[in-house]
């Protein structure tokens, strides 16, 4: 196989090696030549451009859909003060372009971000408009158009109105100041701190036009895990210069705020959010941030969780503390997202219980400039998990979605595994706190509860690598990341889709089979790592691999042990109500009441989630009839045998995608298929250990005896905190 | 400044953005087509190639020569069995070549590695011949005829011989298993471990390429401070995919062996070069590297040196640790590179003395297959050094060079500062130990003492950078490193104005300010860092930016002040006789008598090494007729001035190179000067809180207190060990 690639990568050495390579750089921002025999849409319908204003959002929306223009119809395309026939796309707010302003078209659904994208007359002529309130709205809609030719959609009769549903829509970058990203698979960090402000990295405009491709507003751009250091002097001007690239874009700059700041930069000897001094502290700290960039974003700030400070280290409570940053960021605008991802550090309690416990009795103590961040589940960023239930709890209290793009807990970046497929799940997924329909995308876009401030947050799988992600198909986690953060009822295949069209090609025999193998690689990756509602089985630290023997950390809930609680009898975390008998932690109480019933009963409660909720012997009886031993390893080796399914799609499109792509998607698929196998194998043979069952027929015993796989140590895996 | 780059970004958005944007990457192997009118040659000389031969490095410098061929003419080269007139190139070997060997051309001088280029006749016809005994010399011949090309060189009766100078020259990457490299200003490591073997990145082929362009034939993958999990069986399959991209490029693998291995991995009690138990774990751990990579190179030791184990650790001396290695290495054919770069863990002697002190005495102590290996200056890789007293010192023992390419101590990658002027300087230097004329050069070459092993290694200034080396001048680095490797006495400047040609351009308006000012930028770091002989001035830990002030390091030969000993009276630091009554280390005793004879006397030092021997009053009259002090600030002024000339060489350019490589060299040139500015005013605000002296007339004083550049720090400058 090695010296097959070798021989392949030597053979093609002209085209393979050069700086024009195919290296996955452009993202889903690619405008190559279309042939107009089949697709003419450009020639008839984005003619010549009528844009003006020359403010540099406009500049930038004018810029990349000449880009898109020329490079699909290759030739230039005209920019014009006044269309010269049919075929004109008008660009614009009514304020800058007189043509569109003479439409009386109404924009006020679009809102401050939305656009509409229509066919019209103008002076007797067809033409197209992009027209929007505001400039961010135009280069939205340049991206929209630009992505209906570049997935050859037809371009007459357009009648598109697009506005964000949510209003806070940012990448979080785990990203420290010496580069080195925390759980990142792709490199170190984009931002070259040090090189900053002085030298402006041309990826950062690259950056800048991917995150307004997909309707991204925002970034953070330091660690939770935060560092006092960004909040000095010499660091703001470094986040000013960042702010300065991305502001023609309409992306935003935040940064997370180190609770202890004032101590470690002010000389305090408090951060008592109740304190004048540390208030008054913060105060300046703001003014000062926004005389570096006067339209920051705001904070993200994690407190007492996993060790970092906090207001509860004043036995203040976390709405004490974001309200003392949200006073002092109110004044200019800006805002604070407050995680909800804490964990006591000394907990008897379930650990899925704690966020909960902790944040639903503070709803309708927040300042109306903060949002809470919750994480889509209550552990954290499984390759399965019921969605939290802190969504539809804090009626009172904006919340906003963390995802993770990152795959943190998920193979890294060398497992394929289409994330827009879990978004979707916990979107749909249904609270019934005000009812049937009462699904998490409602909590999130505002409407279930009537929230001012609304947002979405994804934890960014950004790094140096040249393809960004880390891998080609994990652009598109960044990718359905954006899609639903600025609509979280979009469908996660259609956008599947239209990354696969515009990343890769518009052939219909590409386009189906690797649509679906995205859509089949999540449950692909359950089934391998974590089957039947089991979480947290990964190896100590890293989260590479499997290690659920883990059973000797210092704290319980750092333990795979603790999350299956496998034994000679049975298996799962039994979290049902305590008048069972069952020693339930009772987590499903926190549910809606109807959802906790569910929840509740181990025979309707979804099997894709039954370890999570119960405790079952090996020999519960599972739907399929079979045992629940029998069926935990039937899912094990099916999960696995999935991956060999997904290689197979992928070697069936060879010569369809460029030889550079290609090889990579595939050396990375045998990777995955590797691990696997692996994980299949580990927890086989580790399970077994406890329930002494013989495999169900056709399952192949592990590779190697369970000792060798405890014995697997990965010092050096990425991404480590 | 920075919104002037961001517009021209802007306005440039079709070219610049674009995944074929000129990023650097291409190195300087670069073949743009060329006009015919202006230059022919090829059309003449290389109209069709006759090149049979099958192996792995036949068939990559055919394809690296049709590549090259094919891009500077802008047309197919054909490849055919049989010339089919005039003109036909011929390729290889007098073993595969028919044709060749029926010239019966000399290739005795061309070795195992060198090649003949020459004007012939073949059946009548004019043609041209790359000929060499291997295929490796068939490769490197290759880079020469493109080089030719390259740089514009007639390609009519040719005649050259060319073999390397010296047997092993290597790139020691200082690179750790989680890829951070320390001293590294270039991203992190390109080895992407964790996903070695099973995916082999395009850029481990195109490092191949550059190397063997150049001459470079070895590569240590891992850091001197070692880490013994490199010589575990996961991490030399790791090593192994990676020597099995490198073998057809003739460029071999070499490891860091962590001296405590035994005890790490082994289990064992001791390390003890002389115990049986330890002789043997190497022995077959290096078998086992054997069976990994067939054609292993060796290993590079760093053994007690700032804090490595070494056997000094069981009262053993080098000799024996390296001949232990040797002896487990010597079947295989693999050879040991034993470091001098020592210095002990209490030092009260002059820690310049102490490689000396401890490796001269051991001069034919060390097995056959032992090199050791020597930092070109006797402390570490400072802007200017006299040559290490060990040059010349081991006539029985093969001394190879150690240069550092990355710039540790010079600036990192934003500054630009040309090395082959430092190396030539270094290798030029007149040991003076069989008389005049026995320079470092011919030391290393191994001609003065009759070496049979010979080397060059260059500590890497490669990193995940799209651009390898952080900045595109950096390239030059690795570039002159290779040249000088290959032939320890090439010019600097030839090498400058190839690199110019082959990577920017050969239009002589380019060529010729660029070359000078590449030649002019090591006298200016010098300057406006260290000037007149002083050294170690650089901040703590990370060598980033001035600290002339720091002395107070638990150990003293890590302060600043340690070297420049300056106080109210004068400056320096005191080598020579004790005799002299001034308290000299006598550290020129270590040199041959003529040269001790002129480093002991202040009137015969050069001045440009004055106070690295001699501590002076700063009345002391120099040869200007100035005092020591006012020539230290007129040096230092005199080296940031030069900077802002190197700006305007380079604003010069514009239009000259492409938009994007011009951006970031200007741009990075601007920090040069504001560090070089920051680099003059620290250190004269600092020497004269000392000296209490004023400054001389027309030097500006510094722009803050000395207060101000002692507050500043730098926790995350990158590269830090």
């Amino acid at each position: 196989m090695k010296n097959r690639f070798l021989l392949a990568c030597i053979a093609t050495l002209g085209v393979s090696l050069s700086a024009a390579a195919e290296d996955g750089y452009d993202l889903w921002l690619r405008y190559p030549l279309v042939d107009s025999a089949t697709y003419g849409e450009l020639e008839t319908h984005a003619r010549e451009l009528v844009a003006p204003g020359t403010t540099p959002t406009l500049e930038v929306a004018r810029a990349e859909l000449l880009r898109g223009l020329s490079g699909l119809t290759g030739k230039p395309v005209a920019r014009v003060d006044a269309a010269s026939g049919a075929g004109a796309l008008y660009l614009g707010t009514p304020k800058e372009s007189p043509a569109i302003a003479s439409l009386g078209l109404s924009l006020q659904r679009a809102g401050e971000e939305g656009y509409l994208i229509r066919s019209v007359r103008v002076a007797g002529q067809p033409a197209t408009v992009i027209a929007a309130n505001t400039d961010a709205g135009v280069l939205y809609g340049v991206f929209h158009f630009l992505r209906l030719a570049q997935t050859r959609q037809p371009l007459a009769a357009l009648d598109i109105l697009s506005a964000p549903r949510t209003r806070i829509r940012v990448l979080d970058h785990w990203d420290n100041l010496d580069r080195h990203v925390e759980r990142g698979y792709a490199g170190e960090s984009i931002w070259d701190w040090h090189k900053l402000p002085d030298w402006l990295d041309p990826r950062y405009i690259d950056y800048a036009r991917a995150m307004a491709s997909i309707g991204l507003n925002g970034t953070v751009l330091t660690n939770v895990n935060a560092n006092a250091t960004s909040l000095t002097p010499a660091y703001l001007d470094k986040a000013a210069a960042l702010a300065g690239v991305f502001r023609p874009y309409g992306v935003r700059v935040y940064l997370t705020a180190r609770f202890s700041a004032p101590i470690e930069l002010g000389g305090l000897k408090t951060a008592d959010p109740l304190d004048p001094g540390v208030r008054a502290w913060w105060k300046a700290k703001v003014d000062e941030v926004y005389r570096h960039i006067p339209d920051f974003g705001g904070f993200l700030v994690k407190a007492n969780s996993e060790g970092q400070p906090g207001p509860q280290d004043y036995h203040r409570t976390h709405a004490d503390g974001a309200n003392m940053l949200a006073e002092a960021l109110a004044p200019h605008g800006g805002i604070v997202m407050w995680r909800a991802f804490v964990y006591a550090s000394s907990a008897t309690e379930d650990r899925a219980k704690q966020a909960y416990a902790e944040f639903a009795p503070l709803d309708g103590k927040f300042a109306d400039n903060v949002l809470v961040q919750v994480k889509n589940g209550p552990i954290d960023f499984q390759p399965r998990e019921p969605f939290s239930p802190l969504f539809g709890a804090m009626p009172k209290t904006p919340l906003m979605m963390e995802f993770q793009v990152t795959k943190e807990y998920l193979g890294f970046s060398t497992h394929l595994v289409y994330l827009g497929a879990l978004y979707e799940e916990v979107l749909r997924a249904d609270t019934f706190v005000k009812g049937k329909g009462s699904t998490v995308a409602r909590v999130i876009d505002g409407e279930l509860h009537g929230y001012k401030l609304t947002g979405m947050a994804g934890v960014a799988n950004i790094g140096s690598d040249r393809n960004w992600s880390g891998s080609h198909f994990d652009q598109a986690n960044w990718y359905a990341f954006g899609r639903l953060a600025w609509d979280p009822f979009a469908s996660s295949q259609a956008i599947a889709e239209d990354w696969v069209r515009m990343t890769f090609s518009n052939d219909p025999r590409f386009v189906k089979p690797v649509v679906s193998m995205m859509l089949d690689s999540r449950e692909a990756v359950v089934d391998y790592m974590t089957p039947l509602g089991l979480a947290h089985l990964m190896g100590t630290g890293h989260h590479y691999g499997p290690a659920p023997w883990v059973s000797d950390l210092a704290r319980p809930e750092w333990n795979p042990a603790y999350y299956h609680r496998a034994d000679a009898d049975g298996i799962g975390f039994e979290r049902g109500p305590p008048g069972d008998g069952k020693g339930g932690s009772n987590a499903v109480a926190q549910y809606a009441p109807k959802v906790a019933a569910q929840f509740a009963d181990p025979k309707k409660t979804p099997e894709n989630l039954l370890l999570w909720f119960h405790h079952l012997s090996w020999g519960h009886k599972m739907a399929s009839g079979r045992t629940l031993w029998d069926e935990l390893v039937l899912r094990y080796a099916r999960g696995a045998a999935e991956v060999g399914e997904m290689r197979r799609t992928w070697e069936a499109q060879r010569g369809r995608v460029d030889a550079e792509r290609f090889a990579q998607v595939a050396a990375y698929l045998a990777i995955q298929e590797k691990e696997a196998q692996w994980w299949r194998d580990a927890c086989i043979a580790y399970f077994q250990s406890l329930s002494k069952r013989p495999l169900p027929a056709g399952v192949p015993p592990p590779a190697h005896p369970l000792e060798y796989y405890q014995s697997q140590k990965f010092p050096y895996a990425p991404g480590r905190g």
